[in-house]
């Protein structure tokens, strides 16, 4: 059984992009750019910004987050979008989600510049994965296709079931993988909250990836020998003997999944970091994309 | 076994579009409108072409054809996608494709105004469906989704393979039937010419649909009892007998399969009426989000 090291890829990933970015600046040209929104004081999205905005300045990038009241209304907002988009100096941008109740998330999303939609959540950039057209992948999804591509896990023709059907990891992993691609070429079927005897489905996969958000969820009888294991899921468990009083765990029984996989990502430290940094990769592909670069 | 009657659910539809249509010119409106633009003369082309002009206007719409010369620059058809694009009084219009080699087909699909995109092609439409969000989904996915409803046919929970990942069947197809929607929330397997032991798929399907082009390609032995199968495959084989020297067939082994099936669309007759009449409803739903209606 071998560990999938999500914090050593990462690590990896950002020293690559540190790398490139030394390489912009030495050649006289201002480094990628990105700008993090973030709307209210939810102490995990701010959590999420900040490490955002830290990982992009430790590899060079500029970096900035716009921090904005609360009571924001929706038109302000897009206001906001608006400038932003305007800005030639910014390549790319997210606006951290969940907005507060009085502005349609969705509102919000499709007002992005697709050209500067690094989280891909644009319903263009979504359009453009399913053609294969030069567009944003949203990071965790992109994070895992890179996990597979990176442990030369064989994905064609193998039998993928992905369990949990979300707009952000299951439907755009499953477009992803059962496409004529690098780490692609599976046959993968969804499943999600309405399926029928899951077991009988993930017994039968090479390889399974959860992204449903429910602790310990994937047993070891669910699944084979040799098989390969992604867990997408991040959860917040009690757990008293800790200095803290919670820890994370997956979607998955890692103890006993473990044992039987051939590769496994752990929770944390497997699918997690990878977000951030895919991130920063659609940061430098909106970069290159962006006319004004100097 | 029963047939899925696709010839007579069309035109169930097309009379109830023509029922809308006549409320519509009663009202003192004009009628919904769309174009098809036809570079060249190609004979399978033309033939699509005239069905759909013929089938629009007996519905009442008003409808007509472009034919444009084959050897139109690119250039040239990007012009006249505008002034459609402008053209105020035409909700909605196709693009018969393929086009001749020294234009992009994906270029003009782009350019087309996506709230006039009565083919659901534009990468934004196909975006829109990802997120079920109000656009145009794809005439025979669409047509598929309607015989499953208008038959009742149980998919909630239910295994459903879909052989073949084409950007106008497999794939908007594999996305409608596992979302939270009426004939939606099914288990769904995209299998596709790198899948390894497909009947061992297929096998344990309740619903098996086919998109992939081989005439007879599903055979008895590879379904279930009771399977449902739709085929949306449309083939020519030769048929000496016949008076035109070819017939049309599916993808499936109709005479064996249907023996086991509790449900199958025939072909011709099946899926095939279906596209039409849904491009149809498209056009409708192009006029009512006209705001120039009168």
């Amino acid at each position: 059984m071998q560990i999938i090291d999500g914090k050593q890829t990462a690590q990896d990933i950002y020293n690559e992009l540190h790398i490139e970015t030394q390489k912009i600046i030495d050649a006289g040209k201002r480094p990628p750019s990105l700008v993090a929104v973030l709307v209210g004081d939810d102490p995990a999205s701010n959590y999420y910004v900040r490490s955002k905005e830290k990982k992009a300045q430790k590899i060079g990038f500029s970096s900035k987050t716009l921090r904005l009241d609360k009571n924001i209304s929706e038109q302000e907002l897009l206001e906001i979008i608006k400038d932003l988009n305007k800005d030639s100096n910014i390549d790319g941008y997210i606006v951290q989600l969940p907005l507060p109740k009085q502005i349609d998330d969705q509102k919000i999303i499709e007002a992005i510049d697709p050209n500067k939609d690094i989280d891909g959540f644009h319903p263009l950039n979504l359009g453009k994965m399913i053609i294969q057209q030069k567009g944003f992948i949203p990071a965790t999804p992109y994070g895992i296709l890179e996990l597979i591509n990176r442990y030369n896990i064989e994905t064609e023709g193998k039998k993928i079931v992905i369990i949990g059907r979300s707009l952000i990891v299951g439907r755009p992993l499953s477009i992803l993988l059962s496409q004529k691609r690098n780490g692609g070429n599976a046959t993968v079927c969804v499943a999600h909250s309405r399926t029928h005897n899951l077991p009988n489905l993930t017994k039968d996969a090479d390889i399974v990836i959860t992204a449903l958000g429910k602790p310990h969820f994937l047993k070891a009888e669910m699944v084979k020998d040799g098989v390969v294991i992604i867990d997408a899921g991040i959860n917040q468990i009690e757990a008293p003997d800790t200095k803290k009083g919670y820890k994370l765990v997956g979607d998955v029984d890692f103890e006993a999944v473990s044992k039987k996989a051939s590769f496994i990502t752990p929770v944390p430290g497997g699918v997690g970091p990878m977000t951030i940094a895919m991130l920063m990769k659609n940061t430098l592909k909106a970069y290159y994309s962006n006319k004004n670069k100097v």
